[in-house]
């Protein structure tokens, strides 16, 4: 027969076993970090209308879209996780509780050109607060910890949350009088770490804007300090353009409740660069970066929205949220060497028999079952060596080895793999789980 | 601004967060059951090449494949997770231990008619055991248990795991003379629980078969009794084939450890007219039903196959595994008011601030959620009664009142919100620990 050769199409990532059980560690660990803020589980579908799904796409967006016909219908799969929530809470406006705080996690899809640790699927894990008509900034100053949360959990220390608020930067450009340029300003300061202060000068004066403001918005945006020195100087600019004010007033509710929330103080800064790309957002916004690896860009980052759903539905539905890319994070972890060091296994143990005698190994490993632990047997006829590999390669923690002799003096004989150490113990169940335990 | 009406496509489940908790739960279990016995997870792309994928389709399956392109490649969804593995494990023949037992839950897609029940994409979970050129029949025999486990930790009891072999079956009817009608046979035997006995004897008749062995095989499938009998009333039938005989050895060995495995004898039956439709299958074959809801049919199947991935690879691939449609299963549970009774909050406790001193209130959250207690507060401005309410829909377990009172004093009211039971504790961890155990 003819083969067809086995390919995986390039943007997809299919790991094997030994890396899938680390990466499911840590959604895992994303998981379980926002439902400790109480958020509830939502579970789109991957296909939508075209319609629905493009309501507001356009430009760059649209042309990574898969969609396509089946019979009639134009169907898209989903690019992201915020327009399925959009459409979701559209439809069941009176079905939820306001705040209506929800995290999907799953895998979004967009044909991009593929390069080195960019994906066409990957996953997005993502969480929102909606509000009902209005929503207290404190769900902003919330967000933090919870970014806090899930980064410790995943076993980092050394990165830092970087807060600003969109009200600060558009008052401000506004009071200087581009109200009609906020969207091309912020982008370019944006990428002001990219790019470096000498080209955002450059290109400032290719817009038109005066030496004398230049200098203004290089010193605004140079301001730096503690949370509430940055505030403090914030306020002595003595701007009186009531959006900036507003902003202030966000960011200190945010800075403010920084501490309460169990932030050390070095996770967390005020940096007036932060832009975020999307037009989208209008207050509150956040990036987050490992310290010792910059280069990786923000793991986490989201912001506040007048707005979530006005493609579908006219009631108000202001909200704050954030997504971590965890596809491309796991990528640029194993590149740097950084990935959780969890064990790779997913038996605890793995019982060898030596005879042909199944039932004694079959009870033990029911038994090992029931006691919550994760138990393998290998069947499979092997030199005792080659049995030995397979659980060494598999990093099974330990292996129980049962011949005639343990089944004629009821026990078991327990090889600790990472120490060579090995013991013969009775095989009652509550000895051996104190084998394990050790 | 005109509007687009928020829409899901027919056939496409989206649950609302307080089901979604509940059929996350069930995923969960699967998975967690799964684990027990050492299956390695992995989570292969939603879309690859459509010449890959179906290597092997054809007729009806290809017909429901939501298949595209996007450029000048020819892609389609994946409409299972068996082809998927396939392709995964003769693509990485040499990075894998075997047997290679891995699991892997999530969404597969197929263009069907939507209908009651019936879904165009769902969930699958799957096992499967792959051996190296061949695999111990122990692996089959391990089967039952997996799914006696999992159905039980999902909270079912009256159940029933239907075990038969197609080497039984096919060897009977060859010695009957029929080995070039036996997939026809096969696929009748298989309906005789729907169609009724007296159908499958005409059906026979128009096949040609004589009456005198209308009735062998009537009478070889109506055998019953208990595992040891049935394997008696079989070697019984002195039959010479020796496909035959291979078989009655595996469903022996199958059924004989049923007991070392924990089942209870009335989860386990071998059952004669089990066939399972696809050709795929080579030796054992299992169905489960629940036997006080037989109309939604097979909960969960699977059986032995001889060659994993044939179209890709000359290596030789033995395999035995099963799947359990999840979607499919949630829906029938739910229509049958038989979903598993768990919690279907995220979050424990709610604190709620009395006052605008929100630092008290944050402090004890972050208590509570570094102590593993998932913790929510409702910043937002609403009546007591209204925050309640809220509390209530989501049915938080227990709600903490923080008002001016309570910060005076240094304590927090806690609110039991299914005995209406409130008590006033000092604000020190360890006593509002003790209350939300209680």
């Amino acid at each position: 027969m003819e083969k067809i050769e086995p390919r995986t199409l390039a943007g997809f990532m299919e790991l094997l076993p030994e890396e899938q059980v680390i990466f499911n560690y840590m959604k895992d660990t994303i998981r379980k970090s926002y439902e400790k803020f109480g958020f509830l589980p939502l579970d789109t579908p991957v296909i939508e209308y075209s319609e629905v799904l493009l309501a507001k796409a356009g430009g760059e967006t649209e042309k990574q879209i898969y969609r396509f016909t089946k019979g009639d219908t134009d169907l898209s799969l989903r690019f992201d996780l915020t327009v399925p929530l959009a459409k979701f809470v559209a439809q069941n406006l009176y079905n939820l509780s306001y705040p209506f705080r929800r995290y999907q996690i799953g895998k979004v899809f967009r044909g991009e050109r593929p390069q080195k640790g960019r994906y066409r699927e990957f996953y997005q894990c993502d969480i929102d607060i909606i509000g009902d008509g209005e929503l207290s900034v404190l769900n902003d100053a919330e967000i933090p910890s919870v970014i806090y949360t899930t980064f410790k959990n995943l076993g980092f220390n050394n990165f830092t949350i970087r807060v600003n608020n969109r009200k600060v930067l558009g008052g401000f450009f506004a009071e200087l009088g581009y109200e009609d340029k906020i969207a091309d300003i912020l982008r370019i300061i944006d990428k002001v770490e990219k790019i470096g202060i000498d080209t955002v000068k450059e290109i400032f004066v290719d817009m038109g804007i005066s030496s004398e403001n230049i200098d203004k918005i290089i010193d605004f945006i140079s301001i730096k300090g503690t949370p509430a020195e940055i505030i403090t100087k914030l306020r002595s600019l003595n701007v009186k353009n009531e959006l900036f004010n507003t902003g202030v007033d966000e960011l200190e509710a945010v800075s403010n409740n920084v501490e309460s929330f169990g932030l050390p103080s070095n996770n967390y800064k005020i940096d007036l660069t932060i832009a975020r790309g999307l037009d989208y957002y209008t207050g509150t916004v956040y990036e987050t970066v490992l310290n010792d690896y910059p280069q990786i860009g923000s793991v986490c980052s989201g912001g506040r929205y007048d707005n979530l759903a006005e493609f579908y539905t006219n009631k108000k539905l202001p909200g704050v949220g954030i997504s971590i890319g965890l596809t491309r994070l796991f990528y640029q972890l194993k590149e740097a060497g950084l990935l959780p060091k969890v064990s790779k296994s997913i038996a605890k143990t793995m019982i060898i028999p030596m005879t042909n005698d199944m039932e004694y190994c079959i009870k033990i490993a029911t038994e090992l079952r029931n006691n919550d632990i994760n138990t393998e047997i290998y069947y499979n006829e092997k030199s005792l060596k080659g049995k030995f590999n397979y659980a060494n390669k598999l990093e099974i923690p330990f292996v129980i080895v049962i011949g005639e002799d343990e089944i004629n003096t009821n026990s078991v004989t327990i090889k600790n793999m990472a120490t060579g150490e090995q013991v013969k113990v009775n095989n009652d169940i509550s000895e051996i789980l104190k084998v394990l335990e050790n």
